[in-house]
């Protein structure tokens, strides 16, 4: 079992992962910009379990005690809060899920200059941090209720194909099928596809489109 | 029904796209360099379709004859076989259904500085084209047992609504299920995602890995 450090885990998306992985017996530490914040959603979530097994700590402390390392902040906090956490990371898995939105399109593709958020993410954490991007297209509706199994895939890039095998396993943990879909320089497509989904939820009227991977038996 | 030109429809993608939709009772013509060479590819697609419908022609007579524009042509003929037949279709609908891979790095997501292979072919072509990013994932595999159903979606990406409409009705007249994936922005998710999927077909040693999307009534 990990410790899974889940930064700006107070959103829709960090509590979801974090509910199923404390589920299935992770040690989860919820992390925000306050310690307060972060103890009021662990609280919420250990709640929901029935059970006291996540921790609220700010995100400093959550990057520092975390063995994978799982950010899931807002595109505009993407940058603040890796630099934020740079040191306490070094030689971690460090599981990007940050799409890059930029509101009010925000289901156009526009990526950031390094070619997707989790390349910048490498950038600035430098080579000694495994970047891996995974679960930008899991819609937080489907991740609150534990119960429900989840008709979407994963697709895992990165550079380091064990840092991937121990991402591609958090999913099945979760309950999502992954898929190890190339190096870092392909995260264009998980983080992209986000949008490509956001816009079909509004044209056809739905809340959480995604995707299966066909041809390769699971 | 549509007089559709397949421009370089000679290889596999072309020419499976074309027994298809010859099969639905479109008129298909098969463009190529020679007209030597696109007539033997239409004369193999009359006999497996027992009939005389499918028409070989060079590149730039099918452009000029056909109502639609469907371009298969590998990368590196991308801009060329463009500029030779910009001019036969000015206010036509052009179906580009390039991936700018890369050799030999094909599993790895490479764009053009343009964004994607049909963001270039607008821009050589100019705003009076509309052109649709189309039909990328779908294996020659799959196609080319025209009996055979498919279950691999179709993500339609163009600029102009009632032109993605025609595309996504090509889609289906040929098996397939196809989604108004957005702007032409957005082209670089069907062409990034092959590049992804030829990745997972050689990891996970299968043939014709695909997407299919969940979520939405179809």
């Amino acid at each position: 079992m990990t410790t899974l450090a889940i930064l700006g885990g107070t959103g829709h998306e960090g509590s979801g992962l974090g509910l199923r992985w404390a589920k299935a017996g992770h040690t989860v530490l919820i992390g925000s910009r306050t310690a307060e914040k972060a103890q009021a959603a662990a609280a919420e979530l250990n709640a929901k379990l029935g059970a006291d097994s996540v921790r609220g700590l700010d995100n400093l402390s959550a990057a520092q005690q975390g063995e994978v390392i799982v950010l899931t902040v807002p595109y505009s906090a993407h940058a603040a809060t890796i630099e934020s956490v740079r040191d306490a990371v070094q030689g971690k898995i460090f599981v990007d899920v940050t799409v890059p939105l930029v509101p009010p399109k925000v289901s156009r593709v526009q990526m950031p200059a390094a070619g997707s958020a989790s390349q910048e993410a490498q950038n600035l954490l430098g080579p000694n941090v495994r970047v891996v991007t995974a679960f930008q297209s899991i819609s937080a509706e489907h991740l609150k209720d534990s119960g429900h199994p989840i008709d979407c895939d994963v697709l895992v890039c990165g550079d380091d194909k064990e840092a991937k095998a121990v991402v591609i396993a958090l999913a099945k943990d979760a309950g999502m099928q992954a898929w190890d879909a190339g190096p870092l320089a392909n995260a264009v497509i998980p983080e992209g596809l986000t949008s490509v989904l956001i816009g079909l939820n509004i044209r056809y009227k739905v809340k959480s489109s995604g995707i299966k991977i066909t041809g390769i038996n699971s």
